[in-house]
């Protein structure tokens, strides 16, 4: 009690003294077990809360297990850290203490403001547990930030609510490298995930709902009702009157459409058997992986089968994440192709008449979420579409919005879900061309027990306990399992930006160990490598990652694109097939090829491709690991994201519906009444 | 312009004025119609927001359109509002500029408070055009509070976002009477009913999952993974310690167990054509009214039929409405019945160990939303339940909060849906009973147009203009029609509350009509009879009203409810079927007698009864206007709201889930990229 009262005076003379600009606490586990942790923390925060005010960053920080360490830190206040910042009272709106969305007109008041520096975190071919990417990115900050004092954001993804109940748990990090606070993080946040659900869901409602009245109703019974009497007149609304542009019908009166117009205008003749859209839900629900719809009596024997995907899997997702405005999102959004109409054309959600309500479901949730890190350094949340149908990667409008509140020294560390054939290649070819943007650096994860899988080790399996091999020092498994890092280095030098690895260390791993995969990485071309120790240490741990990054950020950048957008759709996946996944060449189904075929056809032919293959391998065999090589990839179907702008060729089987086991997560979940704490959400 | 700068002139020499508590202002039409809109706005607005420090409340109003009304009031900052009620900073919570949670915190801080006067506000029997009670509750609260000086409070049920998009258009009041902005309230609010969404399919997927996975594994293996080895240790999650000791079961080591116990503790065993769980989504989904789930081969055949409701159906929603405390709410969503097992017993979402889950879920939903009116009135928006198969009403936890707030003198105006046989009857015996508080005054409205239809007028359908007999004088029709006015007075006065008319006028409705109706009124009982003027006026044209309210509220009350919960079922329905609807007597179907004994059986006899009935007459015949009289109403079959405490007699069939036109609303629904505004939402 003596030494807590002592830091405490220690804390208020620093707080007299005019040099000091920032303060970080840590309190060792001596000093204060035998102390009521929130009376301390109570007792600090009055003290502390000055400095908030005052200084660029301030952080306490107390030695425990991870739970108590998100709660431990007391996040500061989400207007003071806007502020921090350099955000504008009125470019933030705020979501209860630690939440707030900001504003794009940001975008336009820094537009001559320089972008800072832009790094990439990327992973080696990960085992089931993940090998930290998200912890890394959060280490690096708060190791720029809050120790070497140079501006910096984290852009992260935001994680879907349902599997936080089913299987994986919660996601923000973990250990010293957290975002705070957890349980807002991992649950509903600001929303933006509903209203991609609600979004979505109208959507889908509106197409069977369309295809119920056109099977029931004559043109012109349709078309009195498309266009209705109001006061004695019949008007277009502005979305029909771009329908008609379409069509090539120029009138603008109702009166004077020709009976053959008026079939052509009423109906989108979709074929049910093409439809692509899904209905979502961001809760992980098996049963919804296939159902027959429209069984009332009401829906006339309509009925068809479809399915329910996870929210996160849903185009509108996508679209999200890769748009750069509001008029952006608004026209891609009526761009999305939901089928083909009898005739083989697309049919899109501008022909059903709701792009404006899709938009105005989505106006806020455009808005990229600042939240902070344990140790106070601002983070964005935003997007998280699915990493195998979609581009696994969070927004651009958060990367640009953060890209010039760091300024030009400043640096933002944005991440790339799976290894970096899947994440970082998308990244590359998918979220770079639609933001213009190029990167500086990229990060490139690995730990040694992943390696050690490469290297021939035991199979590793979520929930079961780790082989021996995993917790004892094995330098032939680590070196054999090097292939893999090798390999994703030379991916990553495909792209021409500097690499630099970070080995997150474990504590099982042996100084031998670490000091072998550096040598091996910096011997296969990476600019440096360093292990990092963020998860025990917070950003004191990643700070010689945050030299090298610093560092390999004035390398000479020589950013290219891996393909011609203009190639043929089989060439552009037959290049990602060879140049990184190594195989020998690709296999196309005959209903892959016909896809391909009707893309083309119907002009989707120069979007870039989004593979939707497993991220256990370099190879579309999850067994596969290190670096297999003489396979031909196999395509079993290709698909189409038009609103987001990509193809997506299905090396596989891809489940877009996670389901719950015996034993849900949510049998630890609990919420104190009193307290309000949530309890076993990590 | 001229006059407009003297206006502004004007106004900054009140501000001087210390004897200025507040300030209305009002430009008429002729005023600005040549002048920039925005720019009058942007003016005003500088000189205006001083007085939002210094004064209760302040409104400048413009006459214009209903679109122009609500984007032409700026609504005040919401802390600022929170500010002026008397919220502490921590006591809220802000989301954006114009939406703030309010804690529950609060009711603690002000337990010692006395509560103010509460006040309901019902209906007649309405057209299916509705007759303006949400209009009402607004001109009243802006009466009171902006024009008499009297603190008040409206709360107000959250709309469903569905319908936004299909037939029905928003819902904030209208005219000069609004919730601002009306987006923002018919939008995705806070998150409300998304979270409610979340735990509802949480639960639904649950309940499939178990079933599945009981009906694919031993009891060992059930066991094992139920209750996993964690560091070579199995323990009991607190969720299944207390099952174990609702099935008598007091064991707390898992090794000792014997096989019995297991079967017992693993099984529920749910007999699958009992569920009463049905998944949810907030869109009108017409598709989903019936479906088959779990055809996927992951699901092994274990496929059945259901259907999605709107997610205001959803129980949760109910309890939402109903809970008092937090730890009230988790109480209730453990005891949601959602199907019987085999053996006949319930099982519970407790049962299934997702309660906690669930609460999490629900965490900030509890927390009621601040608002305001357009004359800058405080309004909570919380939980909007159906007034069929739930209901109806707003929550018990707003109009507590507000009760508090406003303090002794002050009024609480909350509204019930339908018309007042039903949303009244369950305000007094669900809602009143739920809370323990006593209401000092009804506010019955009618209008001219819905006694002039149960006189006898030919019929009102939405969408279609109105006969003549509606827009021109017709005292016979409208005196005829009293009969249905005098009816739900009667109904009102057996609950011993005072009863005061609200008559909405409209543009059409003559004096001697307006005359008609307020005599009769008065005749038949009613405290006083006022015509009101709120959609053209605001709370100036219901001023009258609030005095009748003032008044009546210091009347003797001898609030009393409708039957005694011990009694049987069946003499609870019949009761209200007698006493309320004027039926002859009840008519059980073979189906609803026996889940009656069935609940009874399972002891759930003594809930109150939450009728499920049409409110488009006072009998189960929409068609049957005025007042019915020597029916039988038939009861199809019975259901139970556990959680939420209500067993629910369907009176025919209830539509759950709304299907979308020909022409949804959607058609007129746009986003403005550069302004952000919002068109053709109202």
């Amino acid at each position: 009690k003596s030494s807590y009262i002592s830091v405490i005076g220690e804390i208020e003379k620093l707080n007299e003294d005019p040099r000091i600009h920032g303060l970080l606490l840590r309190l060792c586990r001596e000093s204060y077990t035998n102390l009521d942790f929130t009376s301390l923390k109570n007792s600090l925060w009055p003290i502390v809360y000055p400095f908030m005010y005052t200084y660029l960053f301030f952080s306490f920080v107390f030695f425990c297990s991870d739970i108590e360490i998100s709660r431990g830190q007391a996040p500061k206040p989400i207007h003071i850290l806007a502020k921090e910042i350099g955000l504008l009272t009125e470019e933030i709106e705020i979501y209860g203490q630690t939440k707030a969305k900001v504003r794009l007109s940001l975008l336009e008041r820094l537009k001559d403001q320089p972008d800072g520096k832009y790094v990439l975190v990327a992973g080696i071919t990960p085992t089931p547990l993940g090998e930290g990417k998200s912890t890394v990115t959060i280490g690096l900050v708060q190791a720029l930030t809050a120790h070497l004092k140079i501006n910096s954001f984290a852009c992260l993804r935001q994680p879907s609510q349902g599997p936080t109940f089913g299987v994986k748990g919660g996601a923000a990090g973990g250990g010293y490298s957290q975002v705070i606070p957890m349980e807002e993080f991992n649950l509903h946040l600001t929303g933006d995930i509903h209203a991609i659900t609600a979004a979505n869901n109208l959507l889908a409602a509106a197409i069977d709902a369309r295809t119920l009245h056109e099977n029931t109703q004559s043109d012109k019974a349709l078309y009195n009702r498309l266009v209705p009497l109001v006061h004695g007149e019949r008007k277009f609304s502005a979305i029909q009157l771009a329908r008609m542009k379409r069509l090539g019908i120029t009138k603008m009166d109702p009166k004077t459409l020709t009976a053959d117009e008026i079939n052509k205008f009423v109906r989108l003749d979709i074929d049910t058997s093409t439809i692509t859209w899904q209905r979502v839900v961001d809760t992980n629900d098996r049963f919804l992986r296939k159902i027959t719809i429209g069984q009332a009596n009401t829906e006339k024997g309509f009925s068809r089968q479809t399915q329910f995907d996870i929210a996160v899997a849903s185009e509108i997702m996508a679209i999200l994440a890769l748009t750069s405005s509001l008029s952006d999102m608004k026209e891609r959004l009526g761009k999305i192709v939901i089928a083909n109409n009898t005739k083989g054309q697309p049919v899109t959600a501008e022909d059903l008449g709701v792009t404006g309500a899709l938009a105005v479901l989505m106006k806020d949730a455009i808005k990229p979420t600042l939240m902070q890190t344990l140790e106070g350094t601002p983070v964005f949340v935003h997007a998280g579409p699915f990493a195998n149908i979609a581009h696994g990667n969070s927004s651009v409008l958060a990367d640009k919005l953060a890209l010039k509140l760091v300024g030009k020294e400043g640096f933002v560390v944005t991440e790339a879900g799976f290894g970096a054939d899947i994440g970082m290649e998308k990244f590359f070819n998918i979220k770079c061309r639609a933001s213009g943007l190029i990167p500086n650096v990229v990060v490139l994860v690995a730990t040694v027990r992943a390696l050690k899988m490469h290297g021939g080790g035991p199979n590793v399996i979520a929930g079961v306990p780790l082989k021996k091999e995993y917790t004892e020092e094995n330098l032939k498994l680590v070196s054999d399992g090097c292939s893999n890092l090798l390999k994703q280095i030379q991916i990553t030098q495909q792209f021409g930006v500097p690499v630099v690895l970070a080995l997150n260390v474990f504590r099982t791993d042996s100084p031998a160990e670490i000091n072998l995969v550096c040598e091996i990485a910096k011997q296969s071309g990476a600019f440096d490598a360093v292990p990092c120790r963020h998860w025990s240490e917070g950003g004191r741990g990643t700070m010689e990652l945050a030299e090298a990054v610093r560092k390999a950020a004035n390398q000479q950048n020589n950013f290219r694109y891996l393909y011609d957008l203009e190639l043929p759709i089989v060439e552009k996946i037959r290049i990602i097939a060879q140049k990184i996944y190594g195989a020998q060449d690709i296999e196309l189904s005959p209903a892959a090829q016909s896809q391909i075929n009707c893309y083309t056809q119907q002009g989707f032919g120069n979007l870039p491709i989004c593979m939707a293959k497993t991220h256990l391998s370099l190879s579309h065999m999850p067994e596969k690991k290190g670096v297999p090589t003489g396979f031909v990839l196999p395509i079993s179907d290709v698909r189409a994201s038009i609103g987001a702008g990509f193809i997506y060729p299905l090396v596989g089987t891809m489940t877009t519906m996670p389901g719950l086991p015996t034993r849900p997560c949510f049998y630890d979940i609990d919420l104190d009444p009193d307290t309000e704490q949530v309890k076993g959400l990590f």
